[in-house]
């Protein structure tokens, strides 16, 4: 009976709430080497505490990098088996001075818990959990079987993940896939994400004189690589945001009409959205797209940092030997990671301004990927949403990028909900990232409702 | 007699660079605020060998900054007054990976000494000393009355000393003044400075979103800092290194028919320059003008930095909130600090993409000079010079800054002579900076010999 699960989550919340924050405390910042062991202790903390409420043959499954978790339980005879994923790792904390609270000290304000990794993606992950506990503690077992696969690897690529996807092991054998790494339209609006884009992390690297030189002396003679990168990049992208590179929007496909027309019916105010979760004094983006296929289904390239050179305060009259640009691009289907980075490639050789040599790196990439909306596993979660919050659910897409979900369809056959708690004011990968309690809480009871609901489906293969 | 000096001078060569490496050790980088303590120990440091010297009224005189430090020795009666400047402060060490020793442990390689301000300006300030030291201890006397001015924020603008010049301060009443920041044209070349470029450093600060935001959600609405300075950077200069301000170049006075010749007379091997000090696979900059035009007589802008956004090494997915580029340029004769600032400013309002604002700052300035060579203390150098390397002495400009040459001129009327010793491959503000040995010596016995054909010309002004 849920009715007794749920009774348990109510009233564990504050433990639970407790448990997460000794979580949010481990800085797993997977891109930053000197948090290495960090990692590993978020995946330790994660496979004790499955361990602890019952999950069988839990164990960290190793990769180049940091350490999968996996977990299952599989005694639910005749029912479908459900892979549950989710990350542990975070993005790096900085800018530092713009935390009102410290980024790994979970702080509680205005109903919501303040940490890095709050939402994205350790607070969610937890909410599995938590969810497995109150139905094995209340009732001895999981409506459905179980497979849990958690990464450290999300937010620098999911090579580690990827790879053992793609060896597609007896551990990820399964009938769908539930990810809990996006967001709720709006509060208290029932959300499936059921479309993400790809992405392509690239640096370009520019070598101009052997060494850094005096600008006074050298300056009207010696390139500049910075000035060389400002020169490329303003021909990557046009002040519309129309990218600039040829072919890279060929093969695009659009949303279909009817998915447009379901998104402006969406309770979007740009306005708002421009104001309160942007706060700039303008939008920006191609010209006759809203702000919704702006960012869910259009391409998109930005610039993330430019090392090299005297960052520090004051003066430093100096020309730099080398300056790097961190350039990304967005992707929507109907676009390849590869074909992307070779199309930019070949275009950024023709932009190279005298006296410099260009390096393209490709950093890390993923696909992007639409989840078809016909399958059981999809209205079984809209049901469970329903019951919590009394409404009809609305299908969206992020503008984010989980590459595992197109492995997870690709290498494993596996239809994805992505049932995501966040909201949009989250201060994902920013200062002050957030998680809204009563969504925590809440997303507990839906992810219960959800297991049971799915373990009324039939599974095309049985076991 | 100047022989027993210059005795003394090759006698004491070593305890010479034994005190010069002390000095050097201190790390004395004005514009990084924890190196202030540094700074003072320089001047201290400074003025103690002025006093062991014999010089007289030795003194720190405080600023907003950096102290400058104050020596005189007033009693050669009836002869020219000289003031001798000099900076202690030097650059900041960065990029430390690429020095082949540490910055501030001083070391020898191959005739030169390596170490941050070994010849920008230490060494060179030293050699005044060391001068001064080898008169007094010979003849006990000094051939002109001589008064020491070494300032600690030359690399930061020089604010403090600018403020005391422009007071027209009793302790600055000279004849002449002697500046060795420059450099010889080459190894064994006697070589006087007679032109410099001027500056303005300035940052220009981006800012788009009121925080920073995930490049996937929000990637295709937000607006992107980085991207906004590539579009207007890109807009500054144009690939062929000409400024795009409009009327930047209004009122420039180029360099006259003769000293064109002369500069095209001077042992100037461009692609041995491109190669060995440059080492670029190709030069830029305007057509049309020499390289040594371009350096010494044309404008320039360069970038040196652009903090913001994701700089550590791997990959993160942010739109910054914020991000700068610290752009300079450099003037020449005809154009003022001033305007030129107001016409950067007044071009940039004009680029500012949507979404985004821009504000500019001016971090310091300084003035172009131009030294007219028909005075006796240029004639007086010029002898010394033949005396120590044996040949005629070769007027250069630089394309560097010192922006109190021009502050000597405008408000106290005192010719510069800019006897510098160092060489163009000195790796000024870059790593691996470092000062040739001989220079060094050979430099002191020219400054002897300087002083004593000063001590032979009428003074205008007699006490």
């Amino acid at each position: 009976m849920p009715s007794d699960a749920l009774a348990y989550v109510r009233e564990h919340n504050v433990r639970f709430l407790d448990e997460l924050k000794s979580l949010l405390r481990i800085p797993s910042v997977s891109t930053l080497p000197e948090h290495a062991g960090d990692c590993r202790k978020a995946a330790e903390f994660l496979a004790a505490e499955l361990r602890r409420i019952g999950m069988e043959n839990v164990r960290l499954i190793e990769t180049g990098g940091h350490p999968l978790v996996y977990a299952d339980w599989l005694h639910a005879e005749g029912k479908p088996t459900m892979l549950a994923y989710g990350h542990y790792d975070v993005q790096p904390p900085d800018p530092l001075d713009e935390w009102l609270s410290p980024p790994f000290e979970p702080t509680e304000r205005n109903g919501n818990i303040y940490a890095r990794g709050a939402v994205d993606d350790k607070g969610q992950v937890y909410m599995h959990v938590k969810a497995f506990e109150a139905l094995l503690a209340t009732t001895g077992k999981l409506p459905v079987n179980v497979r849990v696969i958690i990464e450290g690897e999300e937010e620098v690529g999911g090579e580690g993940i990827a790879n053992f996807v793609a060896s597609n092991p007896p551990e990820l054998k399964a009938d769908f896939a539930l990810v809990s790494d996006t967001e709720m339209f709006a509060p208290d609006l029932p959300t499936l994400c059921v479309g993400l884009r790809g992405m392509i992390y690239t640096e370009l690297e520019v070598r101009g004189a052997k060494t850094d030189l005096h600008s006074g002396v050298y300056g009207g003679a010696a390139p500049n690589p910075f000035f060389a990168l400002a020169l490329i990049l303003s021909q990557l992208k046009d002040e519309n945001g129309h990218i600039l590179i040829p072919g890279f929007y060929d093969g695009i496909i659009p949303p279909s009409a009817e998915e447009l027309k379901a998104w402006e019916s969406l309770p979007f105010d740009e306005e708002n959205y421009r104001i309160h979760e942007v706060g700039a004094s303008e939008l920006v983006g191609e010209p006759g797209y809203s702000v919704l296929e702006r960012t869910w289904a259009r391409p998109t390239l930005e610039v993330h940092g430019m090392p090299g050179g005297f960052i520090g305060a004051g003066a430093k009259t100096v020309i730099p030997a080398r300056a790097v640009a961190k350039v990304s691009m967005r992707l929507v289907p109907g676009m390849t990671p590869q074909r992307s980075y070779d199309l930019y490639q070949k275009y950024v050789k023709h932009l190279i301004p005298a006296g410099v040599e260009v390096e393209t790196r490709l950093i890390h990439s993923g696909e992007a990927c639409l989840i078809p909306v016909d399958n059981p596993y999809i209205q079984a979660a809209t049901h469970a949403l329903y019951e919590v919050w009394g409404k009809e659910t609305v299908f969206i897409r992020s503008g984010g990028s989980i590459p595992i979900v197109g492995d997870f369809d690709r290498h494993l056959g596996l239809p994805c909900v992505m049932m995501g708690f966040g909201l949009p004011d989250d201060n994902l990968h920013a200062p002050n990232e957030k998680f809204n309690l009563k969504n925590f809480f809440l997303g507990i009871e839906a992810l219960v409702r959800f297991f049971e609901e799915a373990g009324k489906i039939e599974p095309a293969s049985k076991g």
